[in-house]
C-alpha cells in the first residue's frame, strides 16, 4: 500500500501548520451592536472621559464634605435641601455653606458639591432640613472625571473577542461602528466515493455524507465562515478542479478525505498539485485521527481530515480550530474553562500516542464523576451521548480509576 | 422616600420567576444544517440502524475469522485475495474458505466474512497471496448492523441544546429537518431621562444608552431574540404604551430601570398597571444590583433591572438567562465550566448578602492566579478590563488571599 506515515505529536502538528501561517484576514467595519464574537481588527481609545463629569454613585444627598465633619447620630449635622437633581437636565446651582441636593445613583454632582451622603445616613426633618448622622470625607461616593476610562486609554486591544460588556464599553464612549477582522473562509470538500447527500437513502454500501455539516457547524462555532462544497467523487481530476475554483476566496481549504487508501492517495495527490510546498505531514500520534493530512499551498493551509467522522470533528477542533483563531487574528485565550471529574474506569492508552477519550458525567455528592465511553472511536453516537471529553497525554500509558481529571465539555 | 424593598436572596429571586412560569415557545422546523445552537422540541427517534450493514474499523483484509486460527508469526496463515472493495459499490462475491478480500475503514463487510484482519497484521506475498501472523476472532473489527444506533433508539431528547456533533448524527440518519423552539423574544425598554441614543454626544447630565445593547447581546448569547424598543423617557404613560405594544409578543419583558427613585417608582406603576399579578419582589440581596424588579404579567415575566451598566449586566445573567433557558425548553446544564485560581487579595463582603467581584487572571508557574478588581462596581471597564468573575457566597463574610477559589470566565 503506497501510504506513507510521518507521524507527528499533535502539539507539532498544530505548530507545523500555526507557524507557517503568514496572514490573518482584513478589516471589515460593522455596527457595534452587532458585534459580538467578532474580534477587533485594531486597538480602540477612548476619544472621551467616562464619566465627562463626577457622578453620585449612591441615592442620597450631594454635599460639601467639610458640612458634614463631625456629625454623628447624637449630634447630626443639619443641611438644606435646595434642590433635587433632574435626571438628563444639567443643575445650574451652586452649592453653599450648609446647602445639600437630592441626588441618584448616576447622576452629575451639582457644582461646589465634594461628596455624597448615602441616603441611609440621613433624615428628612421637614421640607427643606435634612439631618446627616455620618461625616463624608471629599470624594466619598463620586466617581471622578475619567475614572472609568480616560481619553487615550485603550478600550480594546486589537484581536480581542467582543463581548456584551465590551459593545457596552463602545457604546458608553458612542463608537457605534468598530473594525474587525472578517471571518476566514473556510472551504469544505468532503470526498469519497461511498457518500452521497444526506437527503438521498444510502445503499448498503453507501453513507450519507456527514462531515461536510459536522465541520461547517465547527467552523461557524469557531468564528470561521464555512463554504460548503458538497461532495466530490475520487477522481484527481475533478477534486483539483473544485479546489482551484475555491482555494482563491479560501483562507483555509478542508478535505474530508475518502475511507480508502486510494481515496486518501487522490487527496495527497490532488493536494501536491494544487502548489508548493503541498503536503507537510501525513500523520498525527493521536487516537482517533492518525491519517491526517497537513499541507500549504502558498500561504493557504489545507488539512485532509480522516473520512470517520468522530476522527474528523476531534481533529477539526484540535488543529482546525487554532487555524481559524489564527487568520481571524485572535489573540490566543490561555484560560481553557475545565471541571474537575473522578474517573470511574481505568483508561489503557499507549505512550507516544496523545488519545481523546469520550466521557459522560454524573454526580455523586456534588462530586463529578466522569464515565468514558469505551467501544469503538468510530461510533458517532458515542460522541453525542457524551457531556465532553478527557485527553490522555502523549507521555503517559493511561489513566487510572479515582484519579481527578480535566473534562472539556461540549 | 417611597421605595419600598422586600428583598430577597439570588436563588430565591431566580426559583420565584422561574417557578411560576407556565409555557415554553412554539416549535418551527428548520434545516438539521442549520440547527447549530437551537432547542430540540421534541425526542427524536432513529428509524434505521446505523450502520445498515456490518463495516469494517480498520484497514485490512475481510476474512472468515476461522481461517486465521492459530495463526502466528512463525507459522502465518496464507489467504487468497479474491477482490478489493470498492468504496461505493455493493461487494456481489461470497467469501468461501481460504478467501479474504482488501478492504477499508468504514466500508461494508463481504457476505461471508465475519471479522478484519488489520493490516499491520498481514503481508503480501503475490498478487493474490496474503499471510496472516495474527488471529482475529468473529467480529473482530467489525461494527455491527445498529452498533451505532438502532432503529426505535433515541437520537436526541427534547430540550437539548444542537451540537455540531448533533447535527452530524441527525445527518447520518437522513434527518435534514427538525423542529427546534422559536427563540423567547425579549423586549427591552429602556428608561430614564438621563439616557440619549449612542450616536449622540451627551451634555453633563447626559449619558449614553447602554443597556440596551448589552442586554440584547447576552440575550442574544442565551438563545433569546432581542426586541430593542430603545429609550423611553420617564412617563407612567408612555412606558405603559411602549410596554402594552409589545407585551403580547414578548416571551419576556426587560425595564432597565432608571436611576433615579422617581424613574424607579415609576417602572413599578407601569408594570402593576400592566397586569395581575405584577410586582412580585423590589429588591435582590446581591451587590452589584440591589434595586431589581421582580414580576409577572399573567404568563409573562418581567425584570426591572437597575440602571447601573454593570449591575444591570450581572443580575441579566443571574435571572434573565435562566428564564429565557426556560423558555426556551433548555433542559438545564449542571456542568458549569470554571477554572481554579488563587486568590491574590483579600475580598470582604457582608454575609447575608453574595457579591459578584470581576477578576483578573495571570499565570504564576502554571496556577492561575485571580486578582479581584476592586474600586467602585458602577465602572463598565472594570468589567471590561476582566477575565471573570468570582462569587461570594450569601452565608460567607469574604474570602481570604491565598484561597482556591472558582472563576466563572466572560
Amino acid at each position: 500500500m503506497s501510504e506513507f506515515f510521518n507521524v507527528l505529536a499533535p502539539i507539532d502538528a498544530v505548530n507545523l501548520m500555526v507557524n507557517r501561517l503568514q496572514s490573518v484576514t482584513d478589516f471589515e467595519t460593522i455596527p457595534t451592536s452587532n458585534a459580538m464574537g467578532r474580534i477587533s481588527y485594531q486597538n480602540i481609545l477612548s476619544t472621551e472621559n467616562l464619566p465627562s463629569v463626577p457622578r453620585s454613585t449612591m441615592d442620597g444627598i450631594a454635599v460639601r464634605s467639610i458640612d458634614t465633619f463631625g456629625a454623628t447620630e447624637n449630634l447630626p449635622a443639619y443641611l438644606q435641601i435646595v434642590d433635587e437633581v433632574s435626571m438628563g437636565i444639567e443643575p445650574k446651582i451652586f452649592l453653599n455653606q450648609g446647602e445639600a441636593v437630592k441626588t441618584y445613583t448616576g447622576s452629575m454632582l451639582v457644582n461646589g458639591a465634594d461628596a455624597v451622603v448615602m441616603v441611609e445616613n440621613t433624615q428628612t426633618v421637614d421640607q427643606t432640613i435634612t439631618e446627616v448622622f455620618k461625616p463624608v470625607s471629599a470624594g466619598e461616593n463620586v466617581i471622578q472625571v475619567g475614572e472609568d476610562i480616560k481619553i487615550g486609554e485603550t478600550i480594546l486591544e486589537s484581536g480581542s473577542l467582543i463581548r456584551p460588556q465590551d459593545i457596552g464599553g463602545l457604546i458608553a464612549l458612542g463608537i457605534t461602528g468598530i473594525p474587525v477582522h472578517k471571518k476566514p473562509n473556510v472551504t469544505i470538500i468532503s470526498t469519497g466515493d461511498e457518500l452521497i447527500h444526506p437527503s438521498k437513502y444510502p445503499s448498503p454500501a453507501q453513507i450519507r455524507d456527514i462531515n461536510t455539516y459536522t465541520i461547517s457547524a465547527l467552523t461557524l462555532e469557531a468564528g470561521g465562515n464555512p463554504i460548503e462544497v458538497g461532495i466530490v467523487e475520487d477522481s484527481i481530476e475533478l477534486q483539483l478542479q473544485s479546489a482551484k475554483n475555491t482555494l482563491k476566496k479560501s483562507d483555509l481549504l478542508v478535505f474530508s478525505a475518502g475511507s480508502s487508501v486510494s481515496s486518501r492517495d487522490i487527496t495527497v495527490k490532488v493536494i501536491n498539485e494544487l502548489g508548493k510546498p503541498g503536503v507537510l505531514a501525513h500523520g498525527i500520534s493521536f487516537k482517533p485521527g492518525k491519517p491526517t493530512i497537513l499541507a500549504m499551498i502558498g500561504d493557504t493551509p489545507v488539512i485532509g481530515l480522516p473520512g470517520n467522522p468522530v476522527s474528523a470533528s476531534v481533529v477539526y477542533k484540535m488543529i482546525g480550530v487554532p487555524i481559524i483563531n489564527y487568520l481571524s487574528g485572535k489573540k490566543p485565550n490561555q484560560w481553557n474553562p475545565k471541571i474537575k471529574a473522578i474517573l470511574t474506569q481505568d483508561v489503557p492508552s499507549q505512550s507516544g500516542r496523545q488519545d481523546t477519550v469520550q466521557v459522560n458525567l454524573s454526580d455523586k455528592c456534588g462530586i463529578p464523576q466522569a464515565s468514558p465511553s469505551f467501544g469503538n472511536s468510530n461510533l458517532i453516537f458515542t460522541m453525542i451521548r457524551s457531556d465532553g471529553y478527557l485527553t490522555v497525554p502523549i507521555d503517559k500509558g493511561g489513566l487510572y480509576a479515582g484519579e481527578e481529571i480535566d473534562v472539556t465539555l461540549y
